[in-house]
């Protein structure tokens, strides 16, 4: 048995219009379907319960319905809705002397900052999306491919594995090795001992495509303003 | 066979001062590692070698050294060195409105907030020693202990567990279900979204001794002076 593509496919046609930037996703949805039909493991599915296989059609629209909405919503930082602890606040002024103001202003923008990372994480994989997609590279969007983030097939038909992450100290996944004996290989955009980015060693899969740190900030500035524009209509 | 306790009691000694505030703690030591007989499954160890066994001397010396280092290690908070990723710096301004100036400022002090979270999260559970520890509880410092923070022995000599967060939306352990058959009860200390403490709802276990957020404040600036004062000594 092989993979029904076509079936894949008419499932990501219920939910994408296939305008702007969505060009080429659907073949990106049906070719991560297809990599979860090689390696059924690597599924990451919340619910214990009605677990979408890719082998029927009403999975492969409950995993389409997942991957576009994670597309289209907006990564742009909200601040966040928890009060902050107020201990948090004595230890700075105890440990570090802030006065009792200060720490009352820190612990907002410390909020703020923290999704901020958040949103870093996430702009970092639209901009790869948006240089690689057109360059033969599928995004797992939507979160249901455990620890992988981009796949694409070499010309041996073999899976071809992503896994990116923002920080060289950013909580990594714990297993490496997937069923087609393939590895994932992995890339970090910045090192937290001296702050310096990493677009240098990109791995080899990714190089020739200008990939760069002002891209990077070229991209996150652009998609920023538009979300915040669409916030403000 | 049973535990041997004699032999938990030596290793221990190697470690011990006995003086001061580890008055307790040799006991403490022989029942967490009395648990870990019990329930062979709960052991955490980083490395996957050299796993120790609680029923060999050797195994319970290293359980000592790490459960005497981690009680004596400070947990004043340390600034951070790492170096913050200028990107978030981009997305505060971007998002937020913050001026260059405030967010190269913010970047520092949310280095500083994020180890002063970390802090109150390990005098949350210093405090609780100090008050459970006279009351027949042991503390499972040092992290050996998978998930469980304090445990007891109930009338029927049955082991009482205690898992004890910060906040309600701390990161959580995924299994709570020991081969004892007990379950763990969890308790946390702060609501994330009113702010409020939950001193109130301790479970019964740890009721009775007059815990409070006050003594915990009081606790944590009693511990953050004398270990400053070490410090700058």
């Amino acid at each position: 048995m092989v993979f029904d593509e076509a079936m894949a496919q008419n499932a990501a046609v219920q939910y994408c219009d296939d305008q702007g930037d969505e060009q080429g996703l659907i073949q990106s949805f049906v070719q991560v379907c297809n990599f979860l039909y090689d390696n059924q493991d690597r599924l990451s599915w919340r619910s214990r319960t009605n677990i979408p296989s890719v082998q029927t059609d009403e999975g492969l629209r409950l995993l389409a319905k997942k991957y576009y909405s994670a597309y289209r919503r907006s990564d742009f930082p909200i601040r966040a809705g928890t009060i902050p602890d107020d201990m948090v606040s004595i230890v700075m002024v105890e440990a570090f002397g802030y006065s009792k103001e200060a720490s009352d202003r820190i612990k907002v923008e410390h909020q703020e900052a923290m999704v901020a990372e958040n949103c870093v994480g996430a702009l970092l994989e639209r901009y790869l999306d948006s240089v690689l997609r057109p360059n033969g590279w599928h995004w797992c969007c939507g979160s249901f491919v455990k620890a992988i983030d981009f796949i694409r097939r070499d010309q041996n038909n073999k899976w071809l594995v992503l896994q990116i992450k923002n920080r060289d100290n950013s909580e990594n996944s714990s297993s490496s090795a997937i069923r087609t004996g393939t590895t994932i290989q992995k890339w970090f955009r910045s090192l937290s001992r001296t702050g310096r980015t990493n677009w240098d060693n990109v791995p080899p899969l990714m190089q020739g495509f200008n990939l760069s740190e002002q891209g990077f900030i070229d991209f996150a500035r652009a998609y920023l303003a538009k979300e915040k524009a669409k916030m403000t209509i």
